[in-house]
Order: structure tokens, then C-alpha cells, then sequence
């Protein structure tokens, strides 16, 4: 079985990039230097074990040779969110701010699958250090995210990616492109200058450097965590939320739009159904459950209906895009809030972007097949083809979009029945599974706003983390290497 | 538009059927007459209206051309059952027994699409002759639905079920076939010998000619109107609850199987998946929530185990095959069971049964079809066709059955939200939708087996009847008519 697996180079890699994460961990120790933090050594302690780890992965990796397949693209896209949860989360283990090994693990793996569920009771607790590192998982978490949708799982035919950038389209290849690196670059350094832009602005807003910088790292990420326990309600701030808001909205958005913007190819955006569609989605939910917040039986001030917008989009924002901060327990709202939110996490923001959840180029898509179907009901013979950017879109492709949807509402579902058979209730399993495999944070009930997953049973918390990965790697990549047929010849 | 209908065929068709209609409910008002209730009176004027109106569209479609095709099959079918509640309403609204037109409207659909979810809070206060009427509505609408699901949806195309016999695929003719009365006469057999075997066999175990009657109409229909407030939990009987467990198991199979019994054709049962999955997960769930129920705390005697198995395996098949009937107040159970029961709720019967649901045939298509889509990203050239009951499923039909269970899934969370908007509750509008559009009755929360749906808002009854018509006749045959596209020449 070894022969079939290019053990070495997936060594080799994962090394490399354990190397990397030892540079990371070892920036949060600066942090803990800086503000006085007696923490420091932790970080150091366990970045030296990254470096240990990552050098003996390089040194057996040696002389690999350079071929690198679908299955081994497959397994180490997989392997490295989980190496990198188990070298990250020993920060948080060895200095006992999280002295619970499945809770650290959790967190960490919440963290870099930029879920942002926590198991955390009191936030503000945490050294500067551990802040600083537990928002540094979900940005890290976010810019790999991006890298492998839109540059590395194209090229291995496991993502309907393909689908949003024409030129990407056509047979996918079995070797990683050369110009992989390129794509990389560019994504690289609008994920920074997005994060940079927010940083500013939320100083300017008024927010310390600290939280600002950790606070934008967790945005753009759309991860959710936040420095606070109380979330952005902390800052009681209208300026600090709409900025928020519309960071939140903007790392929804396909990364590869922000390129085509700044190469003025304006015509791109415009015709890009999944951009229309995902603003038109925020907008009329934010404006439902909004107009759900105002209290008719008295006259309203300007002020009191301001405040139900904001609320309103600004829930509407985060869990669509799946960052999952809070400025209201909406756990106090209407139920019909709560079936929006499951909703809208289950939709999730656009493909390529860093929000999970089923993405909105794919409810397209199946909108659009249903539609048809509809019409070929009536005339069998007259048939129009579904497009999608002025672009028929092939049975091949339609087909896989369908079996993606319908394995996630299946997944939704054993995934519930197995969180309520560890004892769980009934809306914290299904809210739970939902927000967790759409990497969104928050659920309803116990796992609401003003909750946390510290008191779910460890079972559901290891079941947990494994389908944080399975939804944020897409599914299939994940779920490919428990099919027998992955590991045969 | 009218020349594109053939407005006259459809009058005179739905006149006969009123006709029948009118000979049904005089069939209550006899009921009536031998138990003494002074009600039969309603019966005999709401037969007379059903016999005006009958006469007047079978009079205005005199001369009507035979030509009928698939609008105007689609019209017919749809509106019967409207016609049906509409008329058969009478009974319950003139006598006062439900004073409220929403409400008399809501249980008549109910009943005649098979749903079961009521309204009434007292059912033991009704007479006699309400009771027989409340039963029969559904038994009409059970053979009703299999007439039209075997024999004549097919015909024009807009039901999945050609699959499961192999007989009448092909394609798909724009009118009705010659042989269509030969297939509802063998149907019509199946269906009341049923119903007589269930009838004797719950007069031995002990029940009242009358209930057994009534009990039995509901059983094949998987209706679930019972003649008691308590449900077959009134009667207390270990047997009784076994024979109609044995029944709504066997009304949830496909019919079309009897008829191939009844021919000795053995070879077709065995190798029908549909019905080998269909009782596969009725066991395994059964058993799941069957062990759910056991104190393990304590040693527990032989016969407490028995119940527990009767009570998880009567609440898995009434619930599967949308009956609805109750033993036990599942609401006190662990909230395992409630993920559990909404899932097959979902999943129901067998195609072409009395039960509604998306259907297994359905759900075995699908899971194959995704299963079929992993392979394919490993082997994206050696692919299998997906198979069922041997043959090859082609692109064409799966492309359908996806389109059916995604529309299924987008309708549960729209109507979920648009009954949250009315203000119901969380589990209240999440449950109470897809019990009616699975045709089941009972739902979570308030509306559980201890509750009932006469406190949801007006519209929500009327809203939820709808989607009773919509589930009952598998999405499209009613949705087609909302759509433009229907209505254009």
C-alpha cells in the first residue's frame, strides 16, 4: 500500500509547513514578551517542538521525488489541518489556560477551520499571548483556505470551484500547476491588504491596537473569535459594528473578484451571478428579521429602528458569511430568527471566499436545476440548458454541485442524530452540527451567543472538530479518505 | 386561454366525482341514522349540495371532447381534492361539530390527503356519524392517492414512479392509457381487502366493530385519525397495537407488490430494493430508539423490554409511513427521538404506497447517486452507472429524483420560515411543515401527540393545507400550477 503513496514528499511537506507554523507560534511569544506575559515560554517551548517535528518530517522527506498525485494532494490538504491543530493547540495545553486536552484541540482545530466555536467561559482571562495566537489560528486558517480553494484543490478535479473562474475551467490536471505559486502571491496580498485596511479602520474607530489587530485577523478569516467575551457588543460601538460588517461582507466575497477588481476588469463583477445573489440573499434576510426586531405597539424613534437595522445585518453578515461574531444574543429574538440563521449557515458565503457552509454559487445552481426541471415537466422537448455567468453549465458539473447539497443536508442530519445520541438537545444538535460543519461558531439554545461548547459532552467535541475540517475542506476531501476505494490500488 | 383547456371535461369530471362524493357522505349520514344521532340530517344536506353541484358540472361538460392531456390531468387531479375538502367540509361546519370554516377546511384536507393532523381537542364528543366521516375522508383519499400515483400520474410523466415497474417505463404518453380502469379495479381490490383483513382481525383482538371500522379506513390510508382523543393508546392492548403496527407497515409498501404477490411472482419482492431498504430502516431505527427507552440504571424486567421495543417499533412505522397514529407521547422521550422521527418523516413510505414523504425509492437514488460522484472524483473514468432493482437509472430520471428531493428540502425551509413569520415556535414550525407536507399529522412541541393544531394563527392552517396537496401529489403535479410557464400556450 505504501508503494502507491508518495510518502516521502507528503513528509517532506508537512514538514515544511510545521516550520512554518513554529515561525507563527513564535510571533504570539513576542506578543507575550511585549505585554510582560510570563506565558512566553510556552510559546517557545512549543514552537521548539514544531521545529523538531518539522525537521525530522523534511529529513525523512529527503529525496522525494517531486511527482505529486491526486491522493497525495488529497491526504496532505487533509493531514495538515489536523497536525497543525495538534502542534497549535499546545500553547493554550501547557500554560493550563485551556488545561483540558480535547478542549485545547477543539478550540485550536475551531480556530485554524476559522469556525470560532469555543469552549471558552471567560475570554478576557487569556494573556495577550494566547489572544493574540487564538486569532493568529483563524487567519492563518482563512489565508490556507483561500490558497487551497482557489490554487490547489482545483487542480485536483476534488472542487466545483472550477466553476467561477472560466479560466480555470476545462479538464482538470493530475500535477500541481506551475503557476501555482503565482495565484498564491496574488491571493497572499489582497488577504494582507484586506486585513491592513481593517486594522486601520478600526483604530481610527477607536479600538486599541491589539484588539484591532486581532479583531481583523478573525474577520477577514471570518472565523469569530473575539477578544471578548461579550463579542463586538463590548465595544458598544454603531462605528466599530458597521466596520465589522463590512469586512464580514467582504471576505464573503470569491477572493479572485478582488483581483479582477484591482486589474479594473470591472465587467467581471457585474456579471458575477454569485456576487449578485449573495448581497441580494444579506439584504432581504437582514431587512426580514430587521423589520422583526422593531416594536410596533409603540411609535419608534429613529434611533430604536437604526439599532434594528444594524442588529439585523449585522447577525444577517456574520452568519452568512460564517464568522460568527455577536452584538445580541438573538437567542432573545424570534424564533423565526433562529430558522433564518440555521438557514443562511447552511447557505454560507461564496465559493473562494473564506466562509463555509454550502457556498452560494451552489444554491444557484440547484435553484436553477429545480427550475428546469420544472420546465421540462411541461415541454419535455423544449429545453433551455441551466447557465450560470452566461455559461452553460455541463450535467457533469450540475450533477456533482447536486450530490454535494444533498450529502450535506445528509451529513446535517446523521450529524445531529449522532450529537443527540451523546445526550445532547434537540436544537443544540442540529444548531451545533449545522454551525460546525459550516464553520460558522454560534448555534441556537445552550450553544447560542451568550453559550459556548465547553459543556457538551467530549465525544460531540472530537465529532465536532472532525466536521469542522470535512465542511471546511468541502466535503469530499475529507470524506474521500474514509471511502475504501481512495486507499485501493 | 380557455381554448388551451378543455374546461368542459374538467367540469364534467369533477362533476361525477362530486357525484361519488355525495354518495359517500350519504354513506355517514346512515352511520348516523343507526347509532340515533340527529346529525344525519347534515349528511343528507351536504350530499344533496354535492349532488347539485355534481349534476351542474357533469350538465355544463355535456358533448365535452374525450381529448385530455397533461394540463388538463394536472388541473383535475390538483383540484379534486380542493373540490373534496371544499364539499366535504359540509358535514362538520352545518352540524356545528367544528363551527370554524378555517378549521373545518384544515381537518377535510387532513383527512382527504391522508395528513391526520386535527384540530379537535375532544374527539370523543363527536357523533358517530362524524367519526365514520372523519375516517372515510382519509380511506378515499388513501385509494385516491394510489389510483393516482400507479394508474395515472404516470401517464403524463410528472411522477418518478415509472421506475419501480419496469412495465410501464418508456415514454411517457400525453393521454390516458386504455387500460387504465383495469390497473384502479386491481388496485381497488388490494386496497379494501386490506382494509376487510384489518377490520376482522382488530374485531378479534377485541376493539368495537365501529372503531375497528373506523381504525382500519385510517391504517391503509396511513391516515391516522383515530376515534379516540388518546389515540390507539385508549385501547390499552399489546395486540391491537401489534396488528395495526403489521398494517401500516404494509400500507407503506408499494401496492403494485400486492398485485404481484397475489400472481405468485415472488421473484419480484425479492428483488425490490425499495422494500428491503424500506424495512431495514424501519428495524434500525426502531431499534435505536427502542434502546433509547430502556432505565438502564436498573434491572428491567422481560415484559418493560418488550414495551419499550413495541412503543420504538409503533412510533417508527406510524411515523415512517406517515400514519401518525400514537401509543405513547413521543414528546417525553429523549430528543434522539425527535432527530430521529423528523428524519423519517422526510424519508417516508415506499412510492406508490398510501404514505407520503419524498419516498424511499427516492432516498436510495440519491445515496447512490452521491456515493456514485465519489467514485468518480477518484476514478474519473471508470465509472459504473448507478443501478436500482438492476436496471441503469439513466442521467435523465436522476436528474429528476435530485430535483425533487432539493425541492423538497428548499420547501421544508421556506415553509418553516413562513410559519416562524405567523408566529409559531421553533420546533412548532419546523415540525408542523414537514409533518404536512409528508402528510403525517403529529409534529414536535405543541404540536405533538399530546397537542394538536387547533391554536396555530388562521393562515398558518391555511397555508399548511396547502402543502398537505402539495406533498400529497409529490411537489410538482400542484406547483406546476403556480408557474407561468403552465399557463402559456
Amino acid at each position: 500500500m505504501a508503494k502507491n503513496f508518495n510518502l516521502k514528499l507528503i513528509l517532506r511537506l508537512l514538514g515544511i509547513l510545521l516550520l512554518l507554523e513554529s515561525v507563527f507560534i513564535l510571533s504570539s511569544a513576542l506578543v507575550s514578551v511585549i505585554y510582560g506575559d510570563d506565558d512566553w515560554t510556552c510559546f517557545a517551548i512549543s514552537s521548539l517542538v514544531c521545529v523538531i517535528f518539522g525537521v525530522s518530517g523534511v529529513l525523512a522527506g529527503k529525496n522525494a521525488p517531486q511527482e505529486i498525485g491526486k491522493r497525495e494532494g488529497t491526504i496532505i490538504v487533509s493531514f495538515i489541518w489536523i497536525v497543525f491543530s495538534l502542534f497549535g493547540l499546545l500553547p493554550f495545553w501547557l500554560s493550563g489556560t485551556i488545561p483540558n486536552y480535547t478542549d485545547a484541540f477543539f478550540e485550536t482545530m475551531s480556530g485554524f477551520t476559522t469556525t470560532g466555536a469555543s469552549v471558552l467561559n471567560d475570554i478576557e482571562s487569556l494573556s495577550h499571548g494566547m489572544l493574540y495566537w487564538r486569532s493568529l489560528t483563524q487567519w492563518i486558517g482563512g489565508l490556507g483556505i483561500i490558497v487551497i480553494s482557489l490554487a490547489i484543490l482545483p487542480l485536483f478535479g476534488i472542487s466545483g470551484n472550477q466553476l467561477f473562474a472560466a479560466e480555470s475551467t476545462g479538464p482538470t490536471k493530475d500535477r500541481i500547476h506551475p503557476k501555482i505559486s503565482e495565484t498564491a502571491k496574488r491571493l497572499f496580498i489582497i488577504y494582507v491588504g484586506l486585513t491592513v485596511a481593517e486594522i486601520v479602520l478600526l483604530r481610527i474607530a477607536g479600538m486599541e491596537w491589539f484588539d484591532a489587530i486581532c479583531h481583523s485577523y478573525t474577520t477577514i478569516a471570518t472565523g469569530g473569535f473575539s477578544t471578548k467575551q461579550a463579542s463586538i457588543a463590548y465595544f458598544n460601538s454603531p462605528l466599530i459594528e458597521y466596520i465589522i460588517m463590512g469586512f464580514m461582507i467582504l471576505s464573503g466575497i470569491n477572493f479572485s473578484l478582488f483581483y479582477f477588481l484591482g486589474k479594473g476588469n470591472f465587467k467581471k463583477l457585474r456579471e458575477n451571478e454569485e456576487l449578485k445573489y449573495y448581497l441580494m440573499v444579506i439584504a432581504g434576510f437582514a431587512i426580514i428579521i430587521s423589520l422583526s426586531l422593531i416594536d410596533y405597539s409603540k411609535i419608534t424613534t429613529f434611533s430604536e429602528i437604526e439599532k434594528a437595522f444594524r442588529d439585523g445585518l449585522f447577525q444577517v453578515s456574520s452568519i452568512i458569511t460564517t464568522t460568527g461574531f455577536a452584538t445580541v444574543d438573538y437567542m432573545f429574538w424570534k424564533p423565526l430568527t433562529w430558522i433564518i440563521l440555521l438557514m443562511i449557515m447552511i447557505v454560507g458565503a461564496s465559493a473562494g471566499s473564506t466562509g463555509g457552509g454550502i457556498k452560494m454559487i451552489r444554491i444557484i445552481l440547484v435553484f436553477k436545476h429545480c427550475y428546469y426541471e420544472f420546465k421540462r415537466l411541461i415541454h419535455p422537448n423544449a429545453v433551455v440548458p441551466v447557465k450560470y455567468n452566461q455559461h452553460i453549465v455541463s450535467l457533469n458539473i450540475m450533477s456533482r454541485v447536486l450530490a454535494f447539497v444533498v450529502t450535506y443536508i445528509i451529513l446535517i442530519l446523521f450529524g445531529a442524530l449522532i450529537l443527540s445520541l451523546s445526550g445532547m438537545g434537540f436544537m443544540e444538535s442540529l444548531s451545533g452540527f449545522i454551525s460546525s460543519i459550516s464553520c460558522v461558531g454560534p448555534g441556537l439554545g445552550e450553544l447560542g451567543p451568550a453559550g459556548n461548547y465547553a459543556n457538551i459532552p467530549t465525544f460531540s467535541k472530537w465529532f465536532l472538530s472532525l466536521f469542522m475540517l470535512v465542511g471546511r475542506l468541502e466535503l469530499f476531501t475529507v470524506l474521500l479518505l474514509f471511502t475504501p476505494v481512495f486507499w485501493k490500488k
